[in-house]
């Protein structure tokens, strides 16, 4: 197998890990020996073993012999020990086995490794290489990599449209505007997320379960955001087997407020803004949250700034008349805002459009 | 070669007809012998021979004896003489020139062959077979079965918009909403159809020039649709080179009417409904018409049904306000049209949903 392939199967093992992992980020890991893989493996999330360390223990079992292997991996190994971190560092371990050279994707954006990892394995004589192209494995730590640098939750936005852009008729209605299929991604897009995000608005016109269905997955937090009026006590989020799950985010003062000391005891947040939303959810352990509505809550995320990806779901249908997702104050076509389309994806009659910031992230991937 | 390979061949010739063969279908025609092509061929439009006698005179001129071949071909061989038309019928051809077996992929649904072409072939005895999926042939005829059963021009609704739906900027900006390669795609749209057609506010506002550029073609009539305003004579479509391939459509006893006299000589049409006009157009001899604009025009089409296919082109952009292209009366969600999804292409960065009605038409294609 060429450098290329091991680096391809190292990727697809960290692609393929089910659920977030967050704060830790996605990891594969292939050891090598004379061209054939003798182990591999992925960082499954926090508490558990990092992908080098499965490897590593998988030859272990096998009875292989690991002196003189080649390691890929997709992140730097860790070089650190810090309070909090539950597993001791890999890079000791590596120069131990006596793991002889050591290629990576790209860099651990973590401060506390940043090239520290790849420096020690070269101080102890181990042969270290850089992928050439690390689009694709920093593509992978793209969630971590915010919370690590930023301190914040990432935030997908996601709505279903119609063809012309209507997220609702003009009576409210939505249900439904996209198939089975689409509806079924929208459970796993959820599944992969640590929170889920509506506003009170949604809650007391949909009362939505918010839960994960349709598809084998993780139930995300599921996240309140109240505003000045008193939240409906008896929704879903807060009566169903999940309750313990559902958190409530709100300003001092407000009916919501004191609510939330009953509704969810321990799960109560205060925010007032979109900034200030990513921040608490992600000092909660929250890494990750799809906010999916309102239209007010949408606009107030994107409109600010706080975003980094968009899930937008559309349908072949036309509704000529209705209610938008976002709204905003643009003038003429010079204020349009470009994206980067990264994925479009059929699901049955419908389209999904993953979408992120222009001139961010990498290039432009297909599944169709 | 299979019967199924040798259909598909036949449909394939018909379909690379790089332009509009109304009000001729298009036809693809191969002539095979112990399992191997003799020689094929397609029409190319009205005065032109017909499929199966380019693929006969094809085999003469090689001097390919085709006594005892069988012919596929994508479309029932026609068996009429009747005013204007210009070329002699196939049926007697084809048992004259001792063809023993003709597999056919749809019926002639024009009304003086209709299976009688068919049946002639048998009562020779040709031994005629149809092919077991009709739909891809049907596909291929769509525009000519729209002309000769209902005596109209075909039309496509075609449009550009952002992700969220908006036609313009809420200044009326439009320029240009998507990038390079899905305008060279809406050239490509111009060129396969026999007329576009624009109203006159988009002529005053837009001075666009309706012309076939960036791609090989034909260049379609330019069919302006006055109401009650005058006309800006100066228009490109009114003095540049392809003057006398503009029309105008308009009604009795208004200035633009007279207007017409000057501008188009003999190029007058009067209509004062979207029913009317493909009506006129048909009868002009413009049996398909790419509707371009602006949201008056299309959400008249659209709103009294007289629309066959819509293009809707879409860029990954964001405005949050502007214009639509269409406008409707929905209320709720059951009020929403569900439209067939033809195909979809990826053009650069952008989309291109070609949409048909539900219930008819076939299959749902894919180019990705």
């Amino acid at each position: 197998m060429t450098s290329q392939e091991l680096f391809h199967e190292a990727w697809r093992l960290a692609r393929e890990v089910p659920s977030s992992t967050l704060p830790n980020p996605p990891v594969g890991a292939v050891l090598v020996k004379e061209g054939r893989i003798l182990a591999s493996g992925a960082h499954r999330g926090p508490g558990q073993p990092h992908a080098e360390i499965v490897a590593l223990e998988e030859a272990r079992r096998r009875g292989v012999d690991v002196r003189g292997a080649v390691l890929y991996c997709t992140l730097e190994p860790c070089c650190h020990t810090s309070p909090g971190k539950r597993t001791p560092p890999c890079v000791p371990r590596l120069i131990d086995e006596g793991i002889k050279e050591v290629w990576i994707g790209c860099a651990d954006p973590n401060p506390e490794v940043a090239g520290q990892g790849a420096a020690q394995l070269s101080q102890a004589g181990v042969d270290v290489h850089w992928a050439p192209d690390q689009s694709l494995f920093q593509d992978l730590i793209r969630e971590f990599r915010v919370g690590i640098v930023e301190h914040r939750s990432w935030v997908t936005l996601k709505w279903a449209q119609t063809l012309d852009g209507y997220a609702a008729a003009p009576d409210g209605s939505s249900q439904w505007i996209t198939g089975l299929e689409a509806r079924t991604e929208a459970h796993r897009l959820r599944a992969r997320c640590q929170a889920v995000l509506v506003g009170a608005g949604t809650l007391r016109r949909d009362n939505p379960s918010l839960t994960v269905r349709h598809v084998e997955g993780q139930q995300p937090a599921r996240v309140i955001w109240a505003g000045q009026q008193p939240l409906p006590e008896t929704a879903q989020v807060f009566t169903d087997e999940w309750r313990d799950r559902t958190w409530i985010l709100a300003q001092a003062g407000t009916v919501a407020w004191d609510q939330a000391t009953r509704l969810t005891p321990g799960r109560r947040l205060a925010a007032a803004t979109p900034a200030e939303v990513v921040r608490v959810l992600y000092e909660a352990g929250l890494g990750s949250v799809l906010v999916e509505g309102g239209p007010q809550i949408l606009t107030a995320f994107y409109s600010q700034g706080v975003w980094d990806s968009l899930a937008v779901f559309q349908a072949p249908k036309l509704l000529g008349a209705g209610q938008k997702a976002l709204f905003g104050t643009a003038t003429s076509m010079a204020d349009a805002r470009e994206l980067r389309v990264r994925q479009f994806s059929r699901l049955g009659f419908d389209l999904l459009w993953e979408l992120e910031r222009q001139g961010e992230g990498n290039d432009v991937h297909g599944t169709d």
